[in-house]
């Protein structure tokens, strides 16, 4: 497993001349995310988070400022050709970029090109061919099945296979875009027969992405020591659930129109690189359960394979935000309550030949906590709709209202390193058409 | 419902003077299915097929052959943008060139356009943004509920949903492209720990595609008397299936690895114009079904929302192909054994909001006959492995074996009309690699 290294671009003392990028942000010099976005009265473009401004990366690729092999991808209106670099590539433009925005002499240069974020409109970072949505969060898993069987909350499968399914591309959007509420059907346990109306238990769903750097040929799987030259970076994302449309449709296919009526990720590839300082061991086994199969096993993956990341949820309802109410934390967790690292989750969905493709998203499902404060749904935190939460306002919440405007969050944290932040993934409810 | 009209391009004593036009074709000026091809030396372009001849629709629209509005979006090395017309501009450029082919005045013009199919290799015929398959061919799902559930085939949601799931839209190869034996996990009943191994049960389903035309907003329904606007025409589809790594993964998120490593389709863009002369009413529930849901509901669409196509699965081994034996048909039977039509599917799938995309593909489902020899999977024909079938050679088969051939076939056929086929859904068996 040929995990990215650690180097003089993740240097905690290293810091930025460009304003705000030191002190409290998400974007550090040492993070350097990639986005496409455009500046006021421009077109869409590629670039680069730094403190609270977008280098416009197309720009400095044709002024000569960036190494040629990123630069000869980087006039496009999507980052799939940038995805599809091999990591050396993408390692010597993060190192130019470091030297850019921390060498002061490179201000004259740099500066034309900053743009302030908050005037900027941010886009889906790239063409999004194939997403496919994981169930690795095994507190999740365990919780969800439990409101079903009691006795029996985990599958037999579950141990062995990384359980995923295939998502709705088309309906991904970034941070921001509004959530129409869908409709659909719904059947009570009770009622002889299903009603169609807006969902009554709309909910969302706390997961990392998973973007997808080169690819594998249709019939050629990846083995697990190479996963992780298919991962070029991550994302958080949000899989907004209709619980009422889904217990009706779910069988025998999984969920559909239960999920697919939108996703909302988080705009910023927080890159593969920016992520080695975080690296921790995957949490040992319960006695007792069974060792991966071997395409599913690798000692180093095992020794480095999961992330230190802090995962956290807001609400606010209409209200509370017409009050001046700060936003009310639902949750807060950690990212290395999956069962399957990423890497393995690449490995199981190559493993019969199936072929990933640059810019493919795969998410990792709800990663809950082992305890309540760190459940990452509605479903889980109200018990199946059964207890309420109290917002400040007095307001109680079961599932998520009309006006309701969720965000989650993620920083990854490691003693002796800079945090880095992953950026907004938010977004309002909107009543039903 | 608006159901594209039958007018003079389906007249029957239209016949063409392209060679190989008349007689025994799947390809009579009557069908004029577009697709996406390569001519000897020559890079991808969008054509028509016309009996055993590729015309260049790209040649033609530069050389000023056809309506503005079809011209103007045929010079890429997809059909999307074509798909994405509205139906009164597809159907000019199936005048026109129902003109060009039928009128041997325009035989100089269209003669230097024309390339010998077998010349040819042909390409997917669109980028396929997202690729969604359901569950509609009622036999097929009571056929595999009654191998679960032998008193209860079918599930309380069956009559009420369309019941489909997201598939894969990476793996999806044009007829002809071997399809690798997947490797994956496998559990048997009995066993307690689940094997990794090439599948032991690779099996094919027979069913129809449909290509989506115009695309609806992120958050608009499509209501179900305008489904059909956004149908652009019809294909073959094989789901190609694991049954082996499906019984063990499919729960609780449906199937994933057991399909996502191939899927093929027949390469032509059969429209819905050229479906018109075939519309028939949809098959009267049985008694005591229940009514379908308004939002699912039209009268036009009952009355001719199904299509006349006879649909067959043709087997040869590697043996058989050796000794020149025929291909052994192992099934044929209607496509009207849809519990839900087309339309029905799209109005569904958009009935939450969820954006469908010019170029998207939904498959039916298996389409099986209510008979045993109308059944479209080996699942159904060996009743889950246990009834074995013979081969012309003495050879049995209860699943696919390496080096066999699979083709489906459909032609539609009405009283008074010129039938039109679907062109070729093939592809030979590989082993595991």
């Amino acid at each position: 497993m040929n995990f990215p290294q650690i180097d003089e671009t993740h240097d905690p003392a290293r810091s930025s001349w460009v304003e705000g990028a030191d002190g409290h942000t998400d974007f550090p010099v040492q993070n350097l995310p990639y986005g496409i976005f455009s500046p006021p009265g421009g077109t869409a473009r590629a670039g680069v988070a730094i403190g609270d401004r977008i280098f416009d990366l197309k720009g400095a690729a044709r002024g000569g400022l960036l190494p040629a092999a990123a630069a000869a991808v980087l006039d496009g209106t999507t980052l799939n050709a940038l995805l599809a670099l091999p990591g050396r590539d993408r390692i010597a433009l993060r190192q130019a970029l470091s030297t850019l925005f921390s060498d002061e002499r490179q201000s004259g240069a740099v500066e034309p090109l900053l743009h302030r974020a908050a005037d900027c409109l941010l886009h889906l970072p790239a063409a999004i061919g194939d997403y496919s949505d994981f169930y690795v969060g095994i507190h999740h898993a365990t919780n969800i099945g439990k409101l079903f069987r009691p006795d029996n909350p985990l599958l037999p499968n579950y141990k062995y296979v990384p359980i995923g399914y295939h998502g709705r591309a088309s309906s991904i959007r970034p941070s921001g875009v509004p959530v129409v509420r869908p409709r659909g059907q719904r059947k009570a346990p009770d009622a002889d027969v299903p009603l169609v109306g807006p969902s009554q238990r709309l909910d969302y769903e706390l997961e990392l992405g998973i973007w997808i750097g080169p690819g594998n040929p249709l019939g050629d799987p990846v083995p697990i020591a190479e996963a992780t030259d298919h991962i070029a970076g991550f994302c958080l994302l949000n899989d907004w659930s209709a619980r009422d449309f889904q217990a009706w449709e779910y069988v025998p296919l999984g969920p559909f129109l239960a999920k697919n009526f939108q996703t909302t990720i988080s705009p910023w590839v927080v890159t593969a690189e920016a992520m080695a300082p975080f690296r921790i061991p995957q949490p040992q086994r319960p006695e007792g359960d069974p060792q991966p199969l071997p395409y599913l096993w690798d000692e180093a993956d095992q020794a480095g394979g999961a992330l230190a990341i802090d995962l956290e949820v807001y609400l606010s309802s209409a209200r509370m935000r017409a009050e001046g109410l700060a936003p009310l934390r639902l949750s807060r967790g950690p990212a290395s309550s999956m069962y399957w690292t990423a890497q393995q989750i690449v490995a199981h969905h190559a493993s019969n030949g199936c072929d990933l493709r640059p810019g493919d998203l795969l998410g990792t499902g709800t990663l809950s906590a082992a305890t309540r404060d760190g459940y990452g749904s509605l479903m889980e935190l109200s018990e199946g709709g059964k207890v309420s939460i109290a917002l400040p306002t007095g307001e109680q919440r079961t599932f998520l209202e009309d006006g309701d405007e969720l965000a989650l969050k993620a920083v990854a944290r490691a003693e002796g390193f800079a945090s880095i932040g992953f950026g907004e993934c938010r977004a309002v409810i909107m009543p039903a058409r």
